[in-house]
């Protein structure tokens, strides 16, 4: 007899599955990630030029979180600013069954004063590119964010092979600071804030300086002169060659729209705001404030050479020069600079380029599919506007005006007195021509609230105009909270029933962000079903300051308890107290 | 018989009484003013540079408050800021009943948040020269200011007579936003604000000309083109001849300390921080933040002439230009300059002359003693220090670093969290030398009451000391909230108790704002007989900014129902939340 001990297939089993179960275990304590952070003012430089910046726990842009789908995020925040509020929106995740984490002011929570903490507690249901940042006043502008990428769940794998992975965070950059600004924007007469002064790459940009000078055809340009160690060097993305790379690349500009290229290398569009899509190949990238890609690049190109990463201004007159970087193949020395110029932005506004990009982003096999119909359809015009001589933007002629109560808790609790109980328009006067400047420009300040009945499908056509000079129509990026919608179609002039006919109800991509072209229309579709309040708005920021956005709601009897502090003000906050007299 | 009507003296008697009670209830009616102010960040030219300032209802300075002793002033203030949270204090305004009124952040009520309102009710108990600005961050510094005006009761008359007054609120700006500031205050290595821009006089300076560019020696400064209508324009004080003004002059300067002068005219001082002084004559008139002073001149020189009106820096190292106004004797046209160069300021470092002035305020006959004798005396060091490489300023060696939660709330509802439990010390090492910078420069942050029995004595010895730089010790204005004291007296180098022999319990003044000298110790004493909390602190803005306060508190036992709009931030909120579950 065989004296070597011989083990029992089924008591193997049992150590197996009693071994898998100690790991589940351990994952799932550990699926949960915390993060302390402190926001505060600091000094920085993010373009070699000295400004106040906002930071978190000292780092401009904040820190990236990084989470595996279907675990949970804990940050708690506390805000070291002086005398203003924060609050921080995660852009991209939709808050399902925690629509108070949703991080907007006047919408989704009470700000966090001074001195004060707030925990955001929600799941990041969905591997993606992600990025957050402030939603109070205009704290996106000063500096207020970072990235937040979403891997596949422990186990899965993505749909498309990669080596390795690069983040490039996009922002643009003033010298003013944003309360300067904002003072600006809301005076009569209206000042713009104007064009950025730098482009930044993972917050690092050049103002007085290019490290392309030396192909500038402008002889003032000069070369940078960088020591290393500067804020503002450039993010320089090392890389091996004969692999495949992951870009990640989320836009948080306050105003630009952008095109990022790199030198002598294609891009495989794979991902875009969270959502996989029919990969398809391009040599530059169109990027809208609010949106997210991931690309695939193959370094097969001369492995002696360095490559320039360029992103440039588009939709409108570029007076920003183009944020770089450099592609660097190691072990080449990243001071061997590359031996062409930088890739050229196209024209600011060609926007045939920008619609065929647009137009290629497509859902990729087995998405989930839109609903065949709707039930609901409102048609939002986009408008610029005066009231009292000052300028806004408007929304079928209503200028968004955000309460001091947060709708997530006046709305729960009934409060009529919180904002604008009537109903805002669902559409615009049929005769209005989106061609011309508006025959009246004067319009009114609104906060009611667009409601939808849980679970319908509802249709939103965004639909563009004429600003208020002669021959302009604005790009505008439209983001929603809460949800993923699908991009049913661009089309030109006004949209009219007829228009449905183009809908591609086949392969829409699901995205959270829509861009509207100049005199034209874009057509959404979305099912309400994740009960809350949903901001949907201009991503441009100082556009939303200027009232470009609607308020969303669904489901509100199914909102489950609200944290307390998320409703410590307004007339939230003296329902409780009064209710509770001492 | 005589066929005239008589009239019974008694039924006339009774008609008199009978008006007199329809006038006194008018009188009641009338007694109340109502003040709806907006605040909010605007454009201004306060010196000549467009700036960003804060304004209320569009105005720079705030609007004027103007009322009799004894009436009741109802602000209601809304916040129009986009971020900030808002507070106003009514400096010298004693608020008995009223601590919920204080206006003070993190101290007697929740800041007001964007969009929202608090109204302020408040009785003005005494007739005076007062002012109102911001208490939260560094408001006041950005132009959160207005003056508040308080005349005898209906009836009454004051001690002196007067043909009519003018009313010059001082201050400093600087070009660089508060934010700005702060962020450098805040920062390691730490970077002070530096000397102001320019002097303001009702909100009005010159900062890229002089009005007497033709007296200067320095060939560089120019003349001020003035068109008039400018917002830079003096406030040109127009006056008739042979006549008594009264010039009612407070400061709410950030930083500086100020020196007044009038070409050619003497001043009457007879009121000091809302109390009647013993009337003294003088020709220049030292004045520190959070002081105010009423002064009679004489319009008794050559009519056919103007007068400069001069204030200069006194006490740091002026590198500020004077500000300069005129006292324009009508019908002269104000373009007649004054045909001989302003009144020079004193020298900065001349304390002897500082001294001599402040020791010639005492209080009028008639005016309250102090008690003879104190309950408790308190002893506060004032050094400058370092936590961690951060540049602080301390009181027996703890910085003050303010609660969340506003003292209030947090005392009246015993919320034990919400602030330092162990009390703050009371004095400080005996073997300390304050002639030399701190041996250990290290000191903790902390926020601990000095709580004081109801209705007791309290001293207090303010010790100034040597800062952390050799052979520099600054001046420091301390302001009471809540109360005045009477100011004991100012002494040379350390406090000893053999010190008491020198104060004056005759007829010290009555203030709410002391100066400490270098190297010096001013005693106070009051009696903590006003419910409420009560910050107690330098007035230098970036000195309290930088921990340089205390707090004290009294009867709490006795505070009435708090409005609960003053309550729903931080623990308080939170109370009232957790025990209102919904």
């Amino acid at each position: 007899m065989d004296t070597r001990k011989r083990y029992d297939p089924f008591l193997l089993l049992v150590i197996c599955i009693f071994l898998s179960l100690i790991e589940t275990t351990l994952a799932t304590v550990q699926e949960r990630h915390l993060y302390k952070w402190e926001v505060e003012y600091m000094f920085g430089s993010p373009d070699g030029v000295e400004n106040v910046v906002m930071g978190i726990n000292g780092q401009f842009p904040g820190p990236t979180i990084r989470a595996k789908a279907g675990e949970t995020i804990h940050v708690e925040l506390t805000n070291k600013l002086h005398t203003e509020g924060v609050v921080i929106h995660w852009h991209g995740i939709r808050q399902l069954g925690t629509p108070w984490a949703d991080g907007t002011a006047s919408i989704s929570q009470c700000v966090i004063n001074p001195g004060e903490k707030f925990t955001y507690r929600f799941t990041v249901d969905r591997p993606g590119t992600y990025f957050y940042h402030g939603h109070y006043g205009m704290q996106r502008s000063a500096g207020l964010y970072g990235s937040l990428i979403v891997d596949v769940a422990e186990g899965e794998k993505e749909p498309f092979h990669y080596d390795d992975e690069l983040n490039l965070l996009l922002s643009d950059w003033w010298h003013q600071s944003v309360h300067h600004q904002e003072v600006g924007l809301s005076s009569k007469p209206f000042r713009w804030i104007g064009e950025s002064q730098s482009l930044l790459i993972n917050g690092r940009g050049q103002y007085n300086c290019s490290l392309a000078a030396h192909y500038s055809k402008n002889p003032t340009v000069n070369g940078c002169n960088l020591k290393g160690g500067e804020q503002w060097a450039p993010d320089i993305l090392k890389v091996l060659p004969n692999k495949i790379y992951r870009l990640r690349i989320a836009s948080t500009t306050a105003l630009a729209s952008l095109n990022l290229a790199i030198g002598d290398h294609k891009m495989l569009v794979v991902e875009a705001d969270g959502n996989y899509v029919e990969p398809f190949e391009t040599a530059d990238l169109d990027i809208y404030s609010g949106e997210s890609y991931s690309v695939l690049i193959s370094t097969n190109q001369n492995p002696k050479k360095n490559y320039w990463v360029s992103v440039g201004v588009r939709a409108r007159e570029p007076k920003t020069p183009q944020g770089l970087t450099i592609l660097n193949y190691l072990p080449n020395s990243v001071e061997n600079l590359p031996d062409s110029p930088p890739p050229v932005t196209p024209q600011w506004n060609d926007y045939a380029h920008s619609k065929a990009f647009s137009n290629k982003i497509l859902a990729t096999m087995g998405s989930p599919k839109p609903p065949k119909n709707f039930s609901r359809r409102i048609i939002l015009l986009n408008t610029q506007n005066k009231i009292n001589g000052f300028t806004k933007w408007s929304i079928n002629n209503v200028s968004l005006s955000l309460p001091a109560t947060p709708y997530l808790g006046s709305m729960k609790y009934g409060l009529l007195h919180a904002f604008d109980q009537t109903n805002p328009p669902e559409n615009y006067p049929a005769q209005y021509d989106v061609m011309k400047p508006p025959a009246n420009p004067n319009t009114t300040l609104g906060n009611g609230v667009y409601k939808f009945d849980y679970q319908t499908t509802v249709d939103v056509i965004l639909q563009n105009a004429n600003a208020l000079s002669d021959n302009v129509s604005e790009i505008h990026p439209w983001h929603l909270h809460g949800h993923d919608f699908w991009l049913l179609g661009y089309g030109e002039g006004k949209f009219t029933p007829k228009d449905e006919e183009k809908f591609n109800l086949k392969n829409p991509p699901l995205r959270n962000t829509a861009v509207i072209f100049p005199y034209g229309w874009t057509a959404l579709r979305f099912v309400a079903d994740n009960p809350g309040v949903w901001a949907f708005h201009c991503h441009i920021e100082p556009h939303l300051h200027m009232g470009m956005g609607v308020v969303f709601a669904e489901g509100i009897e199914h909102i489950g308890e609200v944290p307390h502090e998320a409703l410590a003000c307004g007339l939230t906050g003296k329902m409780f107290m009064e209710n509770n007299k001492h």
